[in-house]
């Protein structure tokens, strides 16, 4: 982070010191030890990681004209969207200064790759902000890019820096891909529960922001025409009054969108367990087990 | 610019086609030739310099809360500062995937390097606006970064790409930061031209943004008490009312900024030719010294 340009190492910090879970760089430095790995270059990796993350995050909170993040002022809100437009480009290109010093081109390939992906996520989230009508697999298609991937990135280059074979590095891509749609899931399912106060968020801005998340897709499609009537007129046209948020909660419980959305993230967290069977056992593959129930156990 | 999503393609080539010098795309494949490169490599990082320019161009256009853009409404006046701030993203990331394609590390390094600085460049003047007492060498340092790196490592992949010795290379670095500097002054000295609505600009937004440039610097340094208290107004309080721009640029004339501007720009444009007086005469090598004269002329 460092840069003489004082602005840079202060907005980038305050974001970094917030905390967080500090997953996708943990999930790097895990899956290279499970490959046997025995170098560092793995440390500096996983800090391109964080960075890329970092990077999205700010430009996502300016996009979402969002005030908080991890429970404290957003970077926007205290330094505005100029500065956190300009230090995620910073942090991004050091991303890729990083990775170019660590020399592999593999690794380039996957965080270039990866990069590209999150920011067509990220569009597509946008063109189809608002739409109610959204199919679970448009939903998927989103999550896949804007969240997973990198989560995929992050284990796949573990195996890379190992130089493992390729079904090693594909078997945790696979984990790495599903635990992160596992992961988009249940924050999207955090996202209408009340201990979302304890992360430091507020319970209701997806819906608030018209964001159309699995929890709201299923309780559309179970909904009957007034049901609908109601999703079409808070999401679709963002017309909301006080009482709003409770009734869509009521919704969501009434069809059991919110536990389901739950049973969905177990889904993809067996994948992810499976995608480990190549490994032999060891304690960093039941860290990395743990985590997918760590990730899904966040839901309550 | 491929995409699925619809709108990266859509918004990309909005900003490409409105035009543009593609100065520095010229300049990396004027400079491989230069070299006497005879493979294509060439062609593609030529594109990857003009992916980062462009991404560079989308998310100054949200920091400036710019509207037009090459005499066209900005992709962000158009299609909001969100999705302004993705597709520059996108571009970003996609020059890091052609680059690694490339795959040259030293390609990487010096547009990833760019890519860093320019950021910094951009976050410095944030923090340096409205303050008419900034030195020349302060002024210098910004638009090294924001401008004139981006122009150096254009050239300096064209000697890289040919794999010729260091001292060529440095002269092609040398030649691209010193015409980068020369473009940025006579930009600068632009914004109070009236020829400026040619280029589908509007005269004086540098002064209304409070913007430092150093047709102001000099003016500032140069004026007594009165002068500096209306730069101070203008510029430090950006309290405007009509007929200041009018007062801007007679303080301007009168104590002749705007042409000792253009004499410095002529000062670094002589650097950039003798840079290039270790290469042989050719026909490549006039185009890349006309290229100096076209770039200062611009200010006639």
């Amino acid at each position: 982070m460092k840069s003489p340009v004082a602005l840079i190492p202060q907005l980038a910090g305050h974001l970094i010191a917030a905390g967080g879970k500090r997953l996708r760089p943990v999930m790097t430095l895990a899956a290279a030890q499970l490959c046997n790995y025995n170098g560092d270059r793995h440390i500096g990796l996983a800090a391109c990681v964080e960075f890329i993350h970092t990077a999205t995050l700010l430009h996502d909170d300016v996009v979402d004209e969002s005030d908080l993040r991890r429970g404290q002022a957003s970077a926007n809100a205290i330094w505005g969207n100029e500065a956190s437009v300009l230090v995620g480009d910073f942090l991004f290109s050091r991303a890729f200064q990083l990775m170019t010093a660590d020399g592999s081109l593999d690794v380039l390939r996957i965080l270039s790759d990866a990069s590209a992906v999150i920011a067509e996520g990220e569009v597509l989230q946008l063109m189809t902000a608002n739409e109610p009508t959204t199919s679970e697999e448009a939903y998927l298609d989103v999550i896949r890019s804007k969240t997973a991937t990198l989560f995929a990135a992050a284990t796949q280059i573990g195996a890379v820096v190992a130089d493992r074979p390729k079904a090693e590095e594909e078997a945790l891509e696979s984990y790495g891909m599903n635990l992160g749609i596992a992961f988009q899931l249940i924050d999207d399912v955090l996202d209408y529960s009340a201990d979302q106060q304890a992360l430091g968020k507020t319970v209701g801005d997806d819906f608030r922001d018209g964001k159309v998340t699995l929890p709201v897709i299923l309780a559309y499609r179970r909904g009957d025409d007034a049901e609908r009537d109601f999703w079409n007129r808070t999401i679709a046209n963002q017309d909301q009054k006080d009482g709003d948020l409770d009734e869509a909660m009521r919704l969501m419980t009434a069809h059991e969108t919110l536990s389901d959305t739950v049973e969905r993230a177990r889904h993809y967290g067996s994948i992810a367990r499976d995608a480990l069977g190549i490994f032999p056992n060891s304690e960093v593959k039941t860290v990395l087990i743990d985590l997918i129930d760590f990730v899904i156990r966040r839901a309550y």
